[in-house]
């Protein structure tokens, strides 16, 4: 296959209470890239959207990521790729774990899946080290499997999509900047015992109740006593959006990723626009532009 | 009804990852009691195994529980307890859960079912915290739900029982005494965040194994990067049970609670019995008294 076109999504990681271990896929915004193989050697990018983002392939997460799927094939297979992010960068939603898996997944594709799903996260997973500092794999994994995704390991890269019921999500992303890397900075390097036997109590709460499609428990586990606390306060209206959220029906949600949007789960799209219109009426009262999405669980795997 | 015979499992706290969270019941060995209304207001315990544990329903762990049922049911009903341990105190097999929770849910059935789990677990936790020094909830939950449970919270009293697949369990129990205060004593009061998301991540894949039957993921996950390493330098033979008994095909084991028991999951019986004959060996070589079982869990609830 000399073409591959794929809608790559974004995702949120965390999910609250499972920093660097829980994350989900969603069907919108996504990422559209087209990827070709070239006779001619190296990698050539180009970004049809109007974000900036660096076109030469040391800098860009994508090509950090295609040059460590080119290294591990040992050949001088060439590809052209073109990338058009619909996810913004910076916005909490896994826009460099688009751009670093949706280029890899193209590959793989187009030269008949020489790599199985451990080394694609692998690949990846350098891509999201330009960008966030560390190779973190919590929205590598569910922008790949699909679905709800828990981290085994991360090395060697092992991750599973566990079953999920059907679910709504509101997002809203204040357009404010707050990086990946800013937000890893605050968290402490300690814990304390209490807080993370809480945390692994709602994690654990949290997953069983994907498993088994408890909604109530699904809800009562999304609580995160270790870095919302801290993270929140680097997003404007935080408090009031999660609080009038919950009064108008969602199940739960928090800090999409390391912000700074936000996302919440419910149960019935009349209930996602209800936390919708909440969303808009905090950032609209605050004066901070703002946009926000209806959307879904998506369930179905990259490649 | 005026009198209630039951049979009060075995349990086991943790599952070597879910410190406090995590819990599971067993088939082998079990508690026997009978519990007799009575017009004779007040508690009386008698005691027909040899363990001396005192009779007194004031220092007796089974005795506080009940009297926290009576003062909440508002009545002067009078009990008469007899208990018979197959569970030995002070083995980490939840002993003194077995007395704790069988003396309530016995109660509740003869009286008509007046209360909910959640208050039953209520009850059952101020006994925990008479032998324990902490009303910890993770032996008394699997207790009363059977399988494999998972806690939500404690305040107020919320557990589940999630799905698990058939396991085999093979538990040996060296004949020395590791007091759970002292063993919770030797724990520290912060922990490297890193240890923690490890923790965590093993504690979300172990849940997601059980609930999907996944084998391969429950055998990946029975890792406990904080609690083992030191709780388990109080334990003679660790290291070499747990080594020769993975050799031998288990899927994975560790501190049964906070010990001195062990337990490992197996498949199938043969590997169960192959694991068993491997800590014989380690206790016959060590000269330690010990007792072993080959046992399943137990998937059906108390009441």
């Amino acid at each position: 296959m000399k073409e591959v076109q794929l809608r790559i999504p974004a995702t949120i990681a965390n999910i609250v209470c499972g920093f660097d271990v829980l994350g989900f896929a969603v069907n919108e915004p996504y990422d559209e890239i087209t990827l070709r193989i070239s006779d001619r050697p190296g990698i050539r990018i180009h970004h049809t959207d109007g974000y900036g983002l660096p076109e030469d392939p040391a800098l860009n997460v994508a090509g950090v990521s295609l040059q460590a799927f080119i290294k591990e094939l040992g050949t001088d297979t060439g590809f052209d790729l073109e990338i058009h992010k619909n996810i913004k960068p910076g916005s909490g939603l896994g826009s460099s774990a688009a751009s670093a898996m949706g280029a890899v997944a193209a590959a793989n594709i187009a030269l008949g899946n020489p790599f199985n799903h451990s080394r694609l996260l692998y690949f990846a997973m350098q891509g999201e080290k330009v960008a966030g500092g560390v190779a973190h794999m919590d929205n590598v994994a569910p922008c790949l499997l699909g679905g709800v995704t828990v981290i085994q390991s991360t090395d060697p890269p092992d991750a599973i999509s566990i079953p999920a019921p059907e679910l709504q999500v509101t997002i809203v992303h204040p357009q404010i900047e707050v990086k990946t890397s800013d937000s890893r900075k605050i968290i402490k390097k300690e814990v304390p015992l209490k807080s993370a036997i809480t945390q692994w109590s709602n994690v654990a709460s949290l997953v069983a109740g994907f498993c088994t499609s408890n909604y109530q428990l699904i809800s009562k586990s999304l609580h995160d006593v270790i870095f919302e606390p801290t993270r929140s306060m680097l997003i404007p209206g935080f408090a009031e959006v999660k609080a009038k959220s919950l009064a108008a029906g969602a199940l739960g949600g928090g800090i999409a990723g390391a912000g700074p949007s936000m996302f919440m789960f419910s149960t019935e799209l009349e209930t996602a626009q209800r936390v919708e219109k909440e969303m808009q009426s905090v950032y609209e009262k605050l004066g901070v532009e703002y946009k926000t999405y209806i959307t879904t669980l998506k369930k179905t795997p990259l490649i």
